[in-house]
């Protein structure tokens, strides 16, 4: 469930505007996770199994005149991986609802499903029902998915960080656009072993860019944080480098603010061990602080303030 | 979840392709439901929780230049709630995914919300979460609803009528598109008092028509039905008397293939007592045979078949 990097500023209001609509008519009994986080929860009854929906369109977050039916149905499906991911939930099940465009041939629509399925497949999830619909317009497809976290363990939400927690990534970021917006590969194992070693705090995966995700964790966290410069630099991902190379933006700007790298953002006690934590792969990017606001530690000394925005797919 | 009415052979073939590529490859430990059926098993650790997803295009099922917004969300979420009430399942959450035409007004998208947040408060069901965008492209709505079927009662498919059984339905049928596609209340107290009392065969509701919907009961329990003519005139609903002097087809028609009535077929044994069932407000249409077939038993004594084919709303 994430609300995309929108294009103007009465957007924005918009779906700020629906959120606290629902938030405050949500009953609290189904309120096991907060409003607005990667997953709801489903059900007072158990408040381990949770649920999340992604509405994909054509030309917004995937663009079929370059990209295959097949890798669009496997991203479909796979950023509702990572909202589990983010959750520290195992996938359980799948609804897949379409309206395809009436362009579309019998073997894309089948390479869509196919695409999700087999994505699903290899995470232990099926996809157990949908609605299917053909209309005039560009392809949508809306993938709901429900995962379970594990019996002993609760939901890592994004509420809970505080002054003096660490903050991962469990990979290197940036540049996404290249390929791996589409081939990513959700982090589910790591985020279940996250939480079942290290005690995270808080965690969010990367859909709208380092710094827009990680700004949701300090607001609903009330609190700030500082990244250090040499650690991002160390955690920016060659596709980066290469973008940067291309379009003469530093490839730290495109580490902080591209989206969709879909790796997780953890934030985890100050003694998590560093061993454990490089075990999994993750790299240090950065601490929480009790002040509001998102800098930077430069080697200079100086805290610069990093400016929150995320990246528009396609625009 | 519903497969609409479709355009031409094409799209029907497609969507039976897709719906045995997902057959096919559903776990059994998902299948607590059979594939295709209202809604889904979600998790084979409890038969009883269920969900559903339905998508709603704007000009394929509303029309925005002619329906309140309020009354669209409305219908999003009723759908569903209908889904619901053909399991008897009673609904508990539900997510929200929308893409928003960029025509749209920030009234028009809160009307939406207002629309399905209080059809569902109605039905004790709360929006816990979802997806918000925007696109120029026409609004696309797809809500995913989770119900829970009471704890001593099994979800009601679509596969267990009998030969001799007979088939009811909840209310009048016919010319919903005067307005009650808009406006209808979904069968749940009504399904549940069935469930609880009248141990039924199967059950669906009627989104495509009597006559396709019917049809989808009888595929799936491998039987035929005939319905009495007399009492399937007495189940014709005013509206599509009116429509039938509008447009000169019989309302007979209009009962049989209109679709989005929302009200409930279902299929009860023999010995169900009559009283309970008027009781209930179910009306007598007819019984299920051995023989496949759907046949129309009219007052001159002669089986004539009823031909399967689903409304297509404003097209």
């Amino acid at each position: 469930m994430s609300r995309k990097p929108t294009r103007d500023r009465g957007e924005r209001q918009l779906i700020r505007r629906l959120q606290r609509l629902l938030t405050s008519e949500t009953p609290a009994s189904a309120a096991g996770v907060p409003f607005g986080d990667d997953m709801a929860a489903l059900s007072s009854e158990d408040p381990r199994l949770l649920w999340t929906v992604d509405m994909l369109m054509d030309g917004v977050d995937f663009d079929s005149t370059r990209h295959a039916w097949a890798a669009i149905g496997r991203k479909a499906l796979a950023v509702n991986l990572s909202d589990c991911a983010a959750m520290a939930a195992q996938p359980l099940a799948a609804l897949c609802a379409v309206s395809l465009a009436n362009t579309l041939t019998m073997k894309d629509a089948v390479q869509i499903l196919r695409g999700a399925q087999k994505c699903a497949a290899a995470y232990g999830c099926a996809i157990v029902g949908g609605d299917t619909n053909s209309w005039d317009a560009p392809t949508v497809i809306s993938i709901s998915l429900a995962g379970h976290v594990p019996p002993d363990q609760t939901p890592v939400r994004r509420d809970g960080a505080r002054s003096g927690d660490r903050i991962w990534v469990t990979g290197r970021i940036g540049g996404s656009i290249l390929g791996r917006h589409l081939t990513f590969e959700p982090r589910i194992a790591t985020a279940l072993e996250i939480n079942r070693r290290l005690g995270p705090h808080a965690m969010i995966d990367i859909s709208d860019g380092l710094a827009l995700d990680l700004a949701r964790i300090l607001e609903a966290s009330g609190c700030g944080a500082v990244l250090d410069a040499d650690r991002l630099d160390a955690a920016i991902h060659p596709d980066a480098e290469r973008l940067a190379a291309d379009d003469g933006q530093p490839a730290r700007d495109h580490a902080l603010h591209d989206g969709e790298d879909f790796e997780l953002i953890a934030v985890l006690p100050q003694e998590a061990p560093a061993s454990e934590c490089e075990a999994l792969g993750l790299l240090p990017i950065g601490r929480i602080t009790a002040e509001d606001g998102l800098f930077l530690d430069t080697a200079d000394g100086n805290l610069h303030p990093i400016p929150i925005r995320g990246w528009e797919h396609f625009r």
